[in-house]
């Protein structure tokens, strides 16, 4: 089975690397871009009966800095 | 608007960076982990509007190494 885990900087912690790519893509000439947030995704491959619960725990305790940064679980 | 662009490396390409989380994974003690692949998520706020045929430029002109990656472009 698959697992999909998205990291993101939580909203009020300044992501310079999205800033980056927002002036970037500004200096390309495409205009209209307002925001831009970059994360990280990690596709889980893994063994039949791993739950969500499990996949929760790996999030905590080493993909994601909860600190900082929010997670989502998906079963896509 | 918002739209997110998942980028990964292609299937055929090494990923040392999500090797490293399925060893670090196992080394936590979580098992049954066969595979992990890591890539990034870029969520961009644009101007109502922009199609996303713009999108897809700004994948190929700098989001992605079309060479290396894939992307996937979603309005969520």
């Amino acid at each position: 089975m698959k697992a999909r885990v998205t990291v993101m900087l939580k909203s009020g912690v300044l992501d310079p690397q999205g800033e980056a790519v927002r002036h970037a893509l500004g200096a390309l000439g495409f205009s209209g871009v307002e925001g831009v947030r970059q994360g990280k995704v990690i596709e889980l491959d893994l063994a039949e009966g791993t739950t969500e619960a499990e996949v929760d725990e790996m999030c905590r305790k080493l993909l994601a800095n909860t600190v900082m940064e929010s997670y989502r679980i998906e079963f896509p």
